[in-house]
């Protein structure tokens, strides 16, 4: 079958690999529908050094079930499924708790292992992991139910774990596809008051769109000053960073209000945060993390069904799986938002 | 009067100084019947610069109504009464929410106000601040009483913002006074597993009828260790940080559980904490600040005034006005737990 390989930074490649087959009679085999590239992708893209074998990609995709290994129960040949982008037993004390990511029996698509960006996976423990999608193949769904795999769960996730709702005020740190998720995730639990720091206009417009209420197109410094005039000098209750960057969780720690949380799923490229004795007397949270995707379909999937919300908005590029060296490199260059791939 | 003065590390005095006085409506003055030292004071007793006009010392005090301005309500001459250490008017937004360190017409006692460690106190915002106790002058209880003021509200903070419950495991890092308290705190709110750090036998000795189940006297990268041993690898659902330092801060994010909270209440020492990549991964938690004892007094009282919990225990010397100085020396030299001070 064919996949995606990155062997080195700026070096991405669709190759042949040997067919995705059960291994244990835990596993499925899910032949990829449609999957996307992701922001994170998008670090080992600028800094992966130069390796022989390479390391499979894609972490979001859904499928449909091709084969079940013995294990399995709950699922069939031909069922339309969505992966999240951590797989995990899902009956492990981590996985009750609602912390997938840190399943005792779970691990990451890619690396050695199939990954989304590809023809087909070996999903391991596949009856905690996959998530029957109740649509049809060919479905204008398809995009907005990819998100559950990881970029609207990721966006929900900081909301939730900075406690948002209706009382509180937000500021969403990174106009990606996460921040502009979480932005919809903030609406969707309430909030009524939404900034959004980010200077890309066409996404900012579509964070609009999305329910922020305000724009702040300032970086550093002058982005914290803005936040404050907006705020009565107070900053946001909440604060979702959205980024990974030492700047992006700094601008978080300075904006957020006394007593607030700061919701942080940017995958940090910075060692440590600046929680000193001023944010010990303000009584700052800094919480969040990896999205524990599996967690949350449940609850999400709905609206998307309904049509209340379209997390798929943020899919602004298609390319053919031959082609997804492209999509690496329009996200890079950021001529594209997030890139859905079709193998 | 007579207050304690610090005018530089180790230079602590008692002096004459102004008799307090009402200034504003919103005051009141209290003669001070009950003060203590507290960990906080012994930073600036190992640090502070000299000066020539010194800072006035004491956050922690009870005492007697002796004068009340014309805008306070609900006191009279002659209630005893407990101040929080910070003072606050309990209506403002920031108060509402119970995080009366917030307000924004309060402040900390001390410095160029007068402070607990003295003969007497104006009281800013007394309404809002001073909280009645319905003991008399004489009562066995003042001792613990005094606790309410800050350091066993500092450690039930840790507590609560760690979210402890019968459900969590705790890990309490520090065998001070707040880390005690943070222990009891622990107990009441449910908890059934609350390991100790500590290297003071006769602390941890306390510790353990407060209600510790295991005490780890291993410092550093051993004592990480003994607590993953404790917890079959994985940590401890919440770890309660009541010392301040990077070492301790350090130790705190190294042992809680995937998914916990390490609730922090020392006075940060620290520029930064190292939540990286891997804290990300592990949905590690960072909260807690400085105390609101206001919003704690009305709840943790009863159980005081019932005799079930004896916070006071802590205190293992107690000095006259006069001997502060000695009492700082104690402290300092780890050979007191924490001193009373008696006016």
């Amino acid at each position: 079958m064919r996949a995606t390989v990155m062997y080195g930074a700026g070096d991405v490649r669709v190759e042949d690999v040997p067919d995705a087959a059960i291994k244990e009679p835990t596993d499925a085999v899910v032949r990829v529908v449609l999957s996307c590239v992701c922001g994170s992708d998008l670090w080992p893209y600028a800094s992966l050094p130069p390796s022989v074998h390479g390391r499979r990609m894609g972490h979001e995709f859904l499928g449909a079930v091709e084969e079940l290994g013995s294990a399995v129960r709950g699922l069939k040949r031909g069922d339309l499924v969505v992966a999240p982008f951590v797989w995990a037993d899902n009956t492990c004390d981590f996985c009750r708790e609602g912390l997938q990511t840190s399943c005792r029996h779970g691990g990451g698509w890619g690396h050695a292992l199939d990954g989304g960006q590809g023809e087909a996976v070996r999903v391991p423990q596949a009856q905690g992991t996959l998530v029957k999608l109740p649509v049809a193949e060919d479905s204008p769904l398809l995009p907005s139910l990819l998100t559950l795999s990881d970029v609207y769960c990721t966006g929900h996730h900081a909301a939730v774990t900075a406690g948002v709702n209706a009382r509180t005020t937000v500021t969403v740190v990174g106009d990606g596809a996460v921040g502009l998720s979480a932005v919809l995730a903030a609406r969707r639990l309430g909030a009524e008051r939404i900034l959004l720091m980010g200077s890309h206009r066409d996404r900012t417009d579509l964070g609009r769109e999305f329910g922020a209420t305000d724009v702040i197109a300032e970086r550093g410094e002058e982005g914290i000053e803005r936040v404050r005039e907006l705020t009565g000098g107070d900053g946001t209750h909440t604060v979702l960073e959205c980024v990974g960057t030492q700047a992006a969780i700094d601008s978080a720690i300075a904006i957020v209000r006394d007593g607030g949380a700061v919701g942080r799923v940017g995958a940090a490229q910075y060692p440590a945060v600046p929680m000193d004795f001023g944010t010990v007397m303000r009584n700052i949270t800094l919480t969040g993390g990896v999205a524990p995707a599996r967690a949350y379909i449940d609850e999400l999937m709905p609206d998307i069904l309904d049509g209340k919300i379209q997390p798929g908005r943020v899919f602004d590029r298609t390319v053919s799986l031959a082609e997804v060296a492209d999509g690496y490199r329009a996200m890079a260059d950021r001529t594209a938002l997030k890139v859905l791939v079709r193998p």
